[in-house]
Order: C-alpha cells, then structure tokens, then sequence
C-alpha cells in the first residue's frame, strides 16, 4: 500500500478484473454475460460514488430489511425494482416492436394466481368497496381480427386504496379472470380503481421518504391478458384526471393507458342492472402483439 | 409504439431520466449522489444485456431467497457482497494511503458482538478442535511507536471448518478479544485456521455452482483492531502454503497478509506450556494508519 493515487486505482481495477475473470468458467453463455455486466455495472457504481463502508453497511441492512418484510403477502424486492425504475426499464427493454398493440406497464406485487373464474358480465369486485364500474371493451389482433377466448386476468384496489391481500382476514376480492367472447369482446363489473400509496412502512418507504418521493400511485386497474399464439400483455388503465398521473411513485404511467371513466346517474347499465348510488363505465380495447412481433 | 429502434432506445431512456428526475428533491446531498449513480448503472446494466422478464423474475426470487435464509446467524447479503467481490472493492476503495499500514480485508459474515475478553496470553479457541497455535506480535503505529491498550478481537473457523455460530448448540469458541500490553505487545493462544467453505446451502451457494466457482475459502484467522486516535483494521490472517490462496470464493487474500505457521513438536510454547499433540506459532505486527491517513 502506498500513497500513490495511481497505485490505489490499479488495486481497485485489480479487484474488479479478478471477479470478472472468476466468472469465465460459467457453463451458460448466457448467464456469464449478465454476470459479467453485473460486475462490471456494479463495481463502477461503488467505485464512482466512492462507497464508504458505514454506506455498505447500510445497503446491507436495507436488503435485510427488505427480505424480512417480505412474504406471501407482501414483496418488498418488487417494491424497490419498481420505485428505482427497474420495472419499467424492464418492460421498456422487452415491449415488442409491432405497431398498435397495446402498451404494456410494471405487474406490481399484488397479482395472485388463484383468483376466481368470472363469467363475461360478471362482478370481479366480489364485496370490495367502491362505485360500481362497468368495464368493456374489445381483444383483437393488431390487423383488427377479434381474439376469442382470451384470458383476462383483472385485479384492482378497492376505494380505500388496499388490495384483498393487504387485509389480514383471508379475503378475496376486486381481483378475477373471464374469457373474452365469440367477437373478442369482454365486459366485466368491478369498482371504480382508487389512488392509494404502495406499502411504505418498510425499508421502501424509508427510501422514498429520505429521498422526498411521494408513495402514492394514480387508480388503475391491473390487466394480464393471454391467449395461445400472442405475447402476453401486462397493463393497467388509469383514470384521467387522477392527481398522480404525474408522480406515479412506480413510473408506470403512459398516456395511451389513461382513459376516461364515465359517470352515471340516472341511465341503466348496459346489462340492464341500476346501481343505487350511480355508476361508471370505462371502455378499453386490448390489442395483442404476436409472440414474433419483437 | 413503434418498429423503429431508434424510438425504442428513446423510450429506454426516458424512463432512466424520469427516475433520475425523482430523485433531484432528495434533501441530503450524498443521498441524491448516491441513488443517481445507483438508477444510472442499474439502468445501464439492465440495458446492456438486455434484461428479459423472466431474468428480472429470477433476481426477484434470489433476493427473496437470500431474505429468507438470513438470520441472526445467516447473512446471505454479505455473501453475496463477497461473492460479487463488492466487499473487497470497498475495501480497496476505502483503503488508507498510509505507506507501511496493515493491509485491510473483508470483514464476513461471521463476527458476533459478544465476544469474551481474554487475558493477554488467553486461550480464545476456548474449546474449538484444532491444532494449538500461538499468536503473537506488536501492535504499533506506521512510525513504529508501540500501541497500548489497542482492542484486538479475533475469530476463527475450527478445523472442521465451521465458526461456532454454523453450531445450533449457541456454543462461543474461536472468538474473543484482548489488550495489547505496554510495548503494543499481544499474544493468544488459538487453533490452527482451516480452508472452510463458505456456507454454499443457499442462493449464493446456487450461484457458485451455476458459475462454475468453488465455494472454498483459504485458511484465516479474522482481526478488527481499534485504538483512540486510530483507524479500526478489518484484516485476516492467512496461512502461507494453503491451496485456495490463489481461489478464494470472496478475493480476500493480499500478499502481504499470508503468513507461515510454524510447526512445533519438541520445544515447549514460550509461554512454557507444552500442547501434548504438538502446536504452532504465527507472529504477525499490526500496523494502525491515523484517521487523517487518507
Ligand atoms: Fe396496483
Ligand atoms: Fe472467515
């Protein structure tokens, strides 16, 4: 060790070419690239910030933190790809290159796989509180052709802004899957999506709060539609006019997505029911790329 | 959406200035530093390879993985840091340009808080199995002044290769600290250290195998020094002759810090004793840069 200033960047360098060359065994090509850039991305993060050891620490503690809050229920590892972008960036990198299809946004920690089969025109919202709003629209193919039988998978927050799972009383609820029908059309009831704050007593949220970010995420209802032979599509719609449109604390937010939801007072739905309090209606095609279309 | 590449590319880039953008309010300036250069090479990384989905997914499930195994006595972040060579870099990048000073190394995942004191010339192995092996040497500054009263904690691996926290016993061996004398004088009996395998059982475990790399430390003998007025030294001790030294799973070795244990049949211990199954010696001087070293 010496003073040398030279000296002590060829012994950083030193470090970094050794665990690069520790990797060029790796059997899969594949993996050996990413770990290669991973290192080397890393390592010139650590070495431009010129990381203290008190600032290791703390990255430390944070991804212990972060892994002790997570469970079935709660994914704070998603929560922090979202807020630092890498969600998005993600998406970004992978959305296929076919004009017209439908623009894809982050999935978020709240999907759950066991939701329940809803028939075309049915409730998703299940008991979750909110004004009713009536959902529809079209799945079709990029040239315009009606997809049949795609698979909808839809899941919101209810008016207070919490998933079912965020609840702790088992309850299943604002979330469901329908096939759209003979024509690609789909129409389901759910309520209208609120604004609410990802969960942010934990070390995300710490991070958003040192770092003056907001929690919030303008309401948007979650999409993942499927269907034999097309790319699967993970989207939400958000509602016009919401105030974090511009803020969305997961960057999720493009403006194809934003649609208008309709009030109604004193009209019928269009499957003849008439909520009480009123209703809304929302309108959103959903245009598959082909899984060649990148 | 479009075909167009160059629109893509754009599109890549506007979430990375979004995100960056998010963080421009953070109040503290270091902070705000420190999550741009983060967001840039997370962003970069992610870009550079290309990142599928299904690849953003498994980091999901490693992390969650390496949250789940850490414990009180498990700490896979720290692994992984080691793995990635992120530690060492760190190291090297906050190493004091002190000419002569003691070089420093990673600090593991294996210190606990509470070790006992042990008196000059103690036993710290206080029942780990293991050849005896007498430690000894000067603690003293760069200018060759002997340091009193420097806090030398020790910890070590048994020659089964484990540190008494892989025991679920809450047995303590192979670890505790004590004072260097009036002339920076210190010495301690221990047991021989032995190459051990870092705890492979986990995520990062799965990592070095999917790479190809072994999981095998060379032997060493861990250290942390304070003194008032002096910078803490995390070093190791390693042993000359070890076949991992040129392998180490975490590129902790340093040349300077691979010393020879001497093999002793005959002759009695200086201190008079006489192990039975013979024992060995290591002398190695601690050398303290100054806080403003740097
Ligand atoms: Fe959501
Ligand atoms: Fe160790």
């Amino acid at each position: 060790m010496t003073g040398d200033p030279a000296t002590a960047v060829n012994k950083e360098q030193a470090v970094t070419e050794e665990v690069l060359a520790s990797f060029d065994a790796t059997p899969d090509p594949r993996l050996r690239e990413v770990m290669h850039s991973l290192v080397r991305h890393l390592h010139a993060f650590a070495r431009d910030v010129r990381l203290t050891e008190h600032e290791w620490e703390s990255a430390i503690e944070f991804l212990t933190r972060a892994g002790h809050i997570t469970d079935s229920r709660r994914q704070e590892f998603i929560l922090l790809s979202d807020v630092l972008g890498l969600s998005m960036l993600t998406v970004a990198i992978n959305e296929p290159a076919e004009p017209g299809a439908t623009e894809s946004t982050v999935f978020g920690p709240f999907f759950v796989d066991s939701a329940p089969e809803i028939p075309l025109g049915g409730d998703i919202a299940r008991g979750a509180k909110g004004l009713p709003c009536y959902v529809s629209g079209q799945v079709r193919t990029t040239g315009g052709e009606p997809i049949e039988g795609a698979r909808i998978e839809v899941w919101e927050a209810d008016s207070d802004g919490f998933y079912d799972v965020q609840y702790t009383d088992d309850r299943s609820a604002g979330r469901g899957w329908l096939r759209s029908g003979a024509n690609g059309e789909y129409r389901f009831w759910s309520v209208l999506p609120a604004p609410y704050p990802i969960p942010h007593d934990g070390p995300v949220g710490d991070l958003l709060t040192a770092t003056a970010r907001g929690p919030m995420r303008p309401a948007h209802l979650h999409y993942m539609v499927t269907a034999p032979d097309f790319r699967p599509l993970i989207t939400h719609i958000f509602v016009a006019g919401d105030p974090y449109l511009d803020c969305d604390a997961v960057f999720g937010v493009k403006e194809n997505l934003v649609v208008e939801a309709v009030h109604h007072a004193d009209t019928p739905a269009p499957d003849g029911t008439h909520p009480q309090d009123g209703w809304t209606s929302i309108t959103f095609d959903l245009v598959l790329a082909t899984h060649d279309g990148r």
